[in-house]
């Protein structure tokens, strides 16, 4: 029965296996539950509205994205809360107010031009005000309260939900849980700040998938927002974020060439399938962990085995010379991707190890 | 007329200026034209049947491709004489067998194991054997004609058209002209070994598009197969195989946030619109070059101007603050991707600078 799964593949495909999806759900559903934190996932990382409904019987109803377009879809789809955890994007003004309209939607501002552009804009949304924590991609910096200050004083007469970070910065880090902890620290002391300030009370969201995977204690926040977390990946098993075992995802791949002698082996699986990214270990950049199909899935990494290099449509596997005897062209392989929502965006959908699709929204064809 | 283009973009959009793509075009064929060469464009890069009618017009009729589904995509539109240039997949035989009962199909060997599964596949298709002459991707070493010789005898009962490389270390190489000299040479050494040990003539297919772009003499080969030319990027403009004036897309993006304290700005346009792939100058990493929007399309890059860093939606811009003031939240910049042919995947479609939209084939979608 789950043999003939890997029998039917003829290309790249994004294997998923529910089981595991769905232990993640529940595990980080219920490390919030516990803790009276709402949780509000990031539905960036899976883009379906199918597997959406498990993070419902999970309890869950309040989203995060990461683009209009993917806020269309989720809120056609039955999602009536959603921040979009983007900078908002002044170009996109009619539809951000038609979908305003519709559901309860969060937007993020971090600029004085963006609070009066809303101003004037009327777009009926909770402001969400994006704090760079340590993470350094963008937002106002969490050390010049003065900064905020002037901000909210500026945005007195919008709905202003609270304040919003992604602490970006325990990917790889030494210590996840201290970065994250030290991310909220520093959100909840900005509140303070406002507070000796202003009458206001803002609420405080954090969220990545280092912090919320291995922080017992999630601190005083208000809402935690992790995507990643279902699927997991290479990288993040890498980092200990995760364990093997609780990877959702794995792309299976034909293989097409061996070239032993190199410790190399050839697959049909390049960047258009697995994307680019990657992360660098002992001074190699590594697109992704190699594993085996299994009767049912795919096994545990091989030791020392990784994807070193992808170009469009070629991937190339480092094989140690012990595995190589395991590799036959024709064969499959199972690639633990470097990056599992870059994957997931790029394979566009998935298949359950029972062998159905699961189809996800496509933002290159909105 | 053309400011409003710009005025209706709302999110990431790959903008095409169609009249540099079809000089890029004429400046190959005429070339290959010149030098009695078969000019068999590498249609992976801009995967559009509306746009394979512009290499039409410069009497191209025989194309390569990447993937089975762009074989059947091109076949479709009318193309008979396809060379699928990667390792062939023996998971996709009953597809490639009917595609090669309707046009003529050409197919890649590196191993006697394909050579004996093809045997026994009766696919009628001519085939190519995968020289390596120095890109270490894949293929049969150059420098063991022994390799080549067993297995063009073990292929003599099949339609051997001859060798074929991509030589792929001209990217990036200090000089790239003599790495494409070097290619060809060692291909035409192969040939000669062959001819020697046996009665077999084979044809030498070659083509890269630095060295096919800078090499003013492309040697004694039978074809060349460039595809990025069409468009060039910002990569090859940094490699010094175009000019800033021969790129031929740009990703229009919108401005969300800027930091000039920092010498950065953010925009709408992450790993998912541009791709992650990148190249490194001076130790940092560069996902592209920035410029402007103008009248007619876009200005030539901003001095020290980069892409520095992309994730899944946003991109961060390193702007030297003498640039700064031309940037605001709200308005569009010009990706200059790192590598065009990703981009062009990833976004899916092309806007022509006069509005049109110029749909392509969608991997994903097959």
């Amino acid at each position: 029965m789950l043999a003939s799964i890997f029998d039917s593949i003829q290309k790249p495909t994004l294997l998923l296996n529910e089981r595991h999806a769905r232990e993640n759900i529940a595990f980080m559903a219920g490390k919030a539950r516990r803790q009276g934190i709402r949780f509000r996932p990031h539905f960036k990382t899976h883009q379906s509205a199918a597997i959406g409904e498990w993070f419902r019987a999970e309890g869950v109803s309040a989203i995060t994205v990461s683009s209009l377009d993917m806020a269309a879809y989720f809120a056609e789809n039955g999602w009536d809360d959603i921040t979009l955890a983007f900078p908002v994007n002044w170009r996109q003004a009619q539809a951000l107010g038609e979908l305003a309209e519709k559901v309860r939607l969060g937007l993020l501002v971090e600029s004085l031009e963006s609070v009066h552009w809303l101003k004037s804009s009327a777009i009926p949304a909770d402001i969400w005000v994006k704090i760079d924590t340590g993470a350094h991609r963008t937002g106002l910096p969490w050390d010049q309260p003065a900064d905020l200050l002037e901000l909210l004083h500026a945005a007195r007469d919008l709905p202003v939900a609270g304040l919003l970070t992604h602490a970006g910065h325990t990917y790889g880090a030494p210590d996840p849980v201290a970065r994250y902890a030290q991310s909220v620290q520093r959100m909840l002391a900005l509140c303070d700040a406002v507070r000796d300030e202003t009458d206001l009370s803002l609420q405080v969201s954090v969220g990545d998938t280092p912090g919320c995977s291995l922080s017992p204690n999630l601190g005083a926040v208000d809402e935690i927002r992790p995507g990643n977390f279902i699927f997991y990946d290479a990288e993040q098993f890498s980092f200990g974020s995760c364990r093997a075992d609780q990877i959702a995802v794995a792309a299976a791949c034909p293989i097409v060439a061996l070239h032993p002698a190199q410790e190399k082996v050839v697959i049909y699986g390049g960047a258009i399938h697995l994307s680019k990214d990657c992360w660098t270990q002992d001074g190699h950049a590594l697109y992704g962990l190699v594993a085996l199909p299994t009767t049912d899935g795919w096994s545990d990494p091989l030791f020392g085995a990784y994807v070193s290099a992808l170009s469009q449509e070629h991937g190339i596997l480092h094989i140690p010379a012990e595995h190589m005897a395991r590799f036959q062209v024709g064969q499959l392989v199972c690639i633990l991707p470097a990056h599992s929502c870059l994957t997931a965006q790029a394979l566009g959908r998935y298949q359950s190890l029972d062998g159905r699709w699961i189809e996800m929204f496509h933002s290159a064809d909105a």
